[in-house]
């Protein structure tokens, strides 16, 4: 094993995760939905030895269609696509716990996990915004608690489909005629409060045995079914502190919850600009400022924070009198991180918009290689991220100068692999392989 | 356009349509799951240049697991992994309108159809049996009239969302900082007795318009069902003089329904099983008929007839008092299909379970190429069908005698493709691309 290793996830985004990266001269205006486009930047992740890469998605219109590409593709079938294009990188695909029903999912990223060898993940969200609820019957959408609930016994079911065929139950006896041991496929016949499933799953046992559990809900209520049942944290940190203060709550919520802290990993997003000189870097990221549309984003803003548009001045600081974290039901942590960082830089809504249409709320590292390297570094040995959701605010060209840039630094200073050593995703991410829920001889033989 | 053409469609199945092709020497009974098995059956009907292939599905376990391969890749899944390693062949998944959510289904079929390049279609089934139900909180499946009015609401829906973009909604226009026209894409606003979808879809519409509907429900329901809704149906008929009866059936319905019989294509399922001479295919059939472990199929009848397991027994023929297709809410025409045949031939049980491993109440088209390519003309040419569904009794051994041996002499007749005219599924069928339903606009200009 040697000395502890970076994690890297590319965090795919059309044209890259700024706003307005699909009005520059060189960006394919359509690599939303573009297999070609996708699988460009599989291959530049997986070349550079990349861990996984990351599909976010919302059954409901996400934002504006008006001001930048609009439409995906599913993420469970556009990764399948990407499996056949790839060997090694992990894939992992977000879907919600409230807008699907379990059998279906846990079906899905079984299939991507078998496709693919074992290289399937599940980045978990329980969806806020009354738009997708309305796609599904719903007036409006649950309530916050109400979704992390329902996530809970979803977790519960779709473990218990994975393992309801144990290991050893494929045995492909031609002579005697048995190709599966019967009594190793087990009902599960769950009963709760959400869901009743029957079982078992109609595929065998995932290469994994489960596909990786990815989170990145950050409320209280995310936290601790992080702490329940994620492997890898997703999440948006602006500063270092943040990022520190974030990584020991997890750590010591995991550890409360029973489970070893290193199989917990902490991922913050980072938006990397990237030029040869730092004011090169710099004037990167003026041009697609400038390039964004206010009036859109302002929208987009007041949605968040559930104000009138009206009331929000683009030359001005945000009002005094919003309301607060525990008011809003939709995405709870999000809208405390946009106001905190808003009020602590005493940001115009403008500059506001400006910091959002880049990252989103991740912090940006902007500079040469040489410091972008350097503050990873710094992260990654103070408590700060196990590794990093890599998001560029242009895409191809973001990822390629990250990984042909800043890969290279990080790999000669031995903290980032320059081969992989496994096949799996969970050999990437150094994730031990779940043992069967429904299976305690197996467990015993295993421990 | 010349002459009027055969279509074929290729059912994969696995190693075989037949029960027992899994324990063959040269079978891989793991090739259920594996990508590389799927690829290589694509690659080679795509070859032979046919219409498409196709994947069976039910969200639940397919019969006992201990006597063949049981576990599926879920279709979209596998299709999406198969555009990838295919460019022209039409890619048609089973999914399920009882135990799916509109705007989840509609987004995934629609996703492939992007990611393929207009190659998607969508087998819709209504799916029989109280084992799906189980899995999705139900006690029993929900009575045969109900899945099929609920069937009608899901089309309606899912036919909606696909227009929910206009085809001229994407302008990417990068000076103005436009890329999608907001009001060309519209909510659908449905509000019905099964389903409340707002939409709009959060996609483009796909590039064949809708992606193309196949249908394989024959009972009376499911042929009305048909007659509104598909553009080709894959049918089970043992007789010329049925397949005939069908395709008369169908087509009055079509045509009464207000819609175009030519763009409604039946396409029956054949089990071709090829020798060099009418004797050896005589015994590949025999050998295989050996094979099957009858314990196992006894079950399985006893379940599709409703009756107890112990009242059949295999040197006799069946009860005289089954319960009627009325009695049953599962798979009514398959139920009817299988007794009518039993009775009409006077087959004992054992006789019955070697016809049904082999091609399931598929006609079986036993004997040389030249004598297989001659009945395939007389059915095309007497009204019986409009192309086939070819299900080889063993995979891949059987398809690659097929498109080797017989499709060249259909195409020296002039009635088989030699390349493909078009890029889309809808191309190789000859079906038009749907008009926007909520654009009377665009409709206009394109009539
Ligand atoms: C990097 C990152 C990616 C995310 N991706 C998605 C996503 O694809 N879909 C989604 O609905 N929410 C996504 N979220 C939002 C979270 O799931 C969550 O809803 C949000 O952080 C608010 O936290 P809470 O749900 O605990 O209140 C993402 C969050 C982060 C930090
Ligand atoms: C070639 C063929 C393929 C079929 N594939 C499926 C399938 O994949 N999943 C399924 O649930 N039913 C499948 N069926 C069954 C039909 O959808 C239908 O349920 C059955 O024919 C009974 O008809 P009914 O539903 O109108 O009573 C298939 C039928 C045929 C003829």
């Amino acid at each position: 094993m040697g000395a502890r290793q970076l994690h890297f996830n590319l965090f795919l985004h059309d044209t890259g995760h700024h706003e307005a990266s699909w009005r520059l001269p060189s960006s394919d205006p359509h690599a939303n939905l573009s297999l070609e486009a996708h699988q460009h930047l599989a291959r530049v992740a997986e070349d550079a030895k990349f861990d996984s890469l990351f599909l976010a998605d919302s059954p409901a219109m996400f934002g504006e269609p008006g001001r930048r590409p609009a439409g995906r593709i599913e993420p469970t079938v556009l990764l399948a696509a990407l499996a056949v294009s790839t060997q090694r990188i992990g894939l992992i695909a977000t879907a919600s716990t409230s807008y699907n029903e379990p059998f279906n999912l846990a079906r899905r990223l079984a299939s991507v996990d078998h496709l693919s060898g074992g290289r399937a993940g599940w980045n978990i969200v329980t969806t806020a915004g009354d738009a997708a609820a309305r796609n599904f019957g719903l007036e409006g959408q649950p309530l916050h608690k109400t979704r992390y609930e329902r996530a809970d016994e979803f977790l519960d079911v779709a473990t218990k489909l994975w393992d309801s065929w144990a290991d050893d139950a494929v045995v492909a006896d031609k002579e005697a005629g048995v190709h599966t041991l019967r009594d190793r496929v087990r009902p599960i016949s769950h009963s709760g409060a959400y869901f009743s499933v029957e079982g078992p799953l109609n595929l065998a046992r995932p290469p994994q045995g489960h596909p990786l559990l990815v989170q990145a809900g950050s409320s209280e209520d995310g936290k601790e079914f992080a702490a329940r049942w994620a492997e890898a944290i997703f999440t948006a940190q602006p500063t270092l502190a943040e990022s520190q203060a974030f990584y020991a709550d997890i750590k010591r919520r995991v550890l409360a919850a029973g489970r070893n802290p290193d199989h917990v990993l902490v991922l913050p997003g980072i938006v990397p600009v990237l030029g040869e000189t730092e004011a090169e870097a710099r004037e990167l990221e003026e041009e697609l400022d400038r390039l964004i549309a206010p009036e859109y984003a302002i929208v987009q803003l007041a949605q968040l924070l559930r104000v009138d548009p009206d009331r929000l001045d683009l030359d001005a600081e945000l009002p005094d009198d919003l309301p607060s974290e525990e008011a809003i039901e939709g995405a709870k942590s999000r809208r405390t991180l946009v106001v905190d960082w808003a009020r602590r830089d005493r940001l115009t809504v403008r500059e506001l918009i400006g910091k959002l249409g880049g990252g989103r709320g991740h912090r940006t590292f902007t500079g040469t290689p040489v410091q972008v390297a350097d503050t990873i570094q710094h992260y990654f040995e103070n408590g700060a991220a196990d590794g990093f959701n890599i998001m560029p605010a242009v895409l191809p060209s973001g990822i390629e100068a990250f990984t042909s840039s800043v890969v290279p630094i990080l790999q000669e200073r031995g903290l980032f692999r320059t081969e992989y050593a496994g096949t799996t995703l969970r050999d990437h991410y150094g994730l031990p392989r779940p043992a069967n829920r429904l299976d305690p001889a197996a467990e015993e033989a295993a421990s």
